[in-house]
């Protein structure tokens, strides 16, 4: 006999025992009761379809219940669920590790696995400072970007500037000293200004989203600037951390946003799209140095760090599926459809009234309101709701509206997205 | 054609790409190639079959690849497999949202979900915090015992009392101070040293591993005295956290280790066995009183904390099949016959002059040696070879040795676990 209460509607049966991420109740909106995904589309409990316009927080770039992860899923499942990764292996962590390795950087040769885009973070970060510490050296102080964002655990919140996220927590993070973005006009003084926090701190780590800042409103910033960054810190002996949780597997063009870098990261953090959501796995990769400088006859010198779940085997056999479809003829050719329409929708609206700046890079568009407004004011909420009345998901955040649709978005689709965001400009 | 690297042994092809957790890669051995699992066993790539007598880590109780987790997970990969917990919602999370609080101690009234188990005290704690502060105090310190573990980010190794562990991080951790767990001994100095505390502190919480400090050596303490502590800290306004990460869904006899204590704790976090390891999955559960705090016409008194993943439908499912399986006659059955087993084992073996202490709780067995030895020493690593030279994987911890064997475990692998610990005692 079924229960009484699965009669009722997914949304009043939510309210009472689910507390949501990034949403103060008393006020929020109630949730959407979501009950089908499929391609760039999922379907609420009333048969309304939306498009996935920012691929569930970046991840379902090859579109929702993709048959290829599923398939490979459901195989490792009934042959591997799990084992623990200490003391053990298994195919398709071994496999994945080969896989990453060809599309990473060349610098980088060795995998470490976590859960997620924060615990990936917080690897990294213990990476750096063990890295010091192992060469005898204290080193207290992490570099990050102004409006980075990094993750959610302490050690991931310390890198990230969004006040919105730390504000109870401020005074209990690491040390972090947070430098601007280089842009065009800046980069002198970026520099600069650098040079002076490494001459004047123990510095262990830069962390950075590269080109491209997605919590901060999909902002972007120069690669040629980046560089030097990056240069400056590693002859300090700095290790440099690559966010590329949103950016990797594609979004800003090449496979990985520190392919436009002259100077390569010694670290690269990668999830979301790695297993085309359908499964948290993070992964931290590094270079050869960084690897070695934790091998030593005292066992205390290793990475006495782990989770649970590393490198679970359904999660590794869905990133295998995923970057098959990556790198697929068919995706390839998505890819580059997009990139040339959002350019051509950048041209057409950049100098619309109502836009304040309007930019693309690969599949990520983002343009900013000719508007002032609270990254959680009223004006966001009224644009969410706009366009899910049009059936289309976008999170605008504060003033910036973008889009970082599935690759496999139909062309119909795409035109869909693009006319709810004119839409929008006639009504802010 | 396929890949000739895929002719090699596993153990050699891991070696090139892969960092594993919790290993000194300059002298640990290599890792086995696992190639299958099912039920209570696992296969390396030479086809020898192995006792999985810790359950892969706590999680896998109801044995590996359970074509019920199998078929719920494949069943809800093919229609949702996912979309963003923040202003949407789902079947998967809504029902599992109902049956935990069904099954959780009576106060338990919100769930809100993360990926692992690091990430849900990562959760609790900023929840303490942020309580505090929405209340306008602000409340810096921690409360947690010694020995206790609670994982490896930043805000779950400040309240972990390992060093092991934390040794390189020491100085970039919350503020935290440690107790001794209670026993029938020391009960009487416990209450007063946290009397002190308590005065001459700001706590904001108190952490613990409720009965079991697994990680510390299955290490037991009294439920009495840690009912009294909890009591205490309530009194004045401290939120008691109860780590049941380990010890939930049955492994010390109840579903709850926290049904054994007289005071409820404020907030509860769960992973491991929810969804029986096949995805990570976790959830910080708390009171109505805890949820309130949060409430509020300012937005930024909301909780802005998320995970990608957080509330995955398919970690949903997995858990949902899993509790069915959890309360199941045949679980149930098997739940007692274990903890049966082990008390007669203790009885047999305590007296064993290379025994220090045996002793017992649901299915968790665990017995000191009465030698002493380094957690990572080498007389660890003789006595993990020499149980998987017999077929059955155990994980020493210095001169523990324990067994927490999945529900479905046979008679006979039982009992081969016994024979193996009975001839480690005449070796040692």
């Amino acid at each position: 006999m079924k229960n009484p209460v699965a009669l009722e509607k997914l949304v009043d049966r939510d309210k009472t025992h689910i507390w949501h991420p990034l949403t103060q109740h008393k006020t929020a909106h109630p949730p959407l009761g979501i009950v089908k995904a499929e391609g760039a589309l999922v379907w609420d409990e009333e048969g309304k379809s939306y498009i996935d316009g920012i691929a569930s927080w970046y991840t379902a770039m090859y579109g929702h219940c993709h048959p290829n992860i599923v398939e490979a899923m459901t195989r490792q499942m009934k042959n591997l669920d799990f084992v623990m990764f200490s003391g053990f292996t298994h195919a398709p962590a071994v496999e994945l590790s080969e896989k990453l390795i060809e599309i990473l950087p060349g610098n980088q040769v060795k995998i470490f696995f976590n859960d997620n885009g924060s615990t990936a973070i917080e690897a990294a970060i213990k990476m750096a400072i063990q890295y010091h510490h192992n060469k005898g050296e204290k080193r207290d102080t992490i570099i990050a970007f102004e409006d980075g964002f990094h993750g959610d655990t302490f050690g991931a919140m310390s890198a990230s500037g969004i006040s919105s996220y730390n504000g109870p927590f401020e005074d209990f993070l690491l040390k972090v000293i947070r430098i601007p973005v280089p842009t065009e006009e800046n980069s002198t003084e970026v520099l600069e200004l650098l040079d002076t926090i490494l001459s004047e701190n123990q510095c262990s780590a830069f962390v950075f989203e590269p080109l491209v800042q997605g919590a901060a409103g999909m902002k972007f910033h120069s690669a040629e600037g980046l560089s030097q960054m990056i240069g400056k810190c590693q002859k300090e002996g700095v290790l440099c951390i690559a966010d590329e949780i949103m950016t990797g597997f594609g979004k800003t063009g090449k496979n990985f946003a520190s392919e436009n870098l002259t100077h390569a990261p010694d670290i690269i953090c990668l999830s979301k799209a790695l297993t085309a959501g359908m499964f948290p796995l993070s992964i931290t990769s590094c270079t050869q140095a960084v690897f070695d400088a934790f091998l030593s006859d005292e066992v205390s010198k290793g990475f006495f760090h782990a989770h649970t779940y590393s490198a679970h085997p359904l999660g590794c056999a869905a990133a295998l599926a995923s970057i098959e479809l990556l790198n697929s003829d068919e995706i390839m050719e998505r890819r580059a459809y997009i990139t040339l329409q959002h350019e051509q929708f950048v041209s057409k609206i950049k100098s619309h009234p109502s836009v304040k700046d309007a930019r693309s890079m690969g599949v990520i568009f983002a343009l900013d309101l000719a508007v002032e407004t609270n990254r959680y004011g009223s004006l966001r909420d009224t644009l969410y709701q706009f366009f899910m009345d049009q059936g289309v998901n976008l999170r605008p955040l504060g003033n910036t509206i973008y889009t970082l649709p599935p690759y496999v978005i139909a062309d119909e689709q795409l035109q869909r997205i693009y006319w709810a965001i004119e839409g929008v400009l006639e009504i802010v």
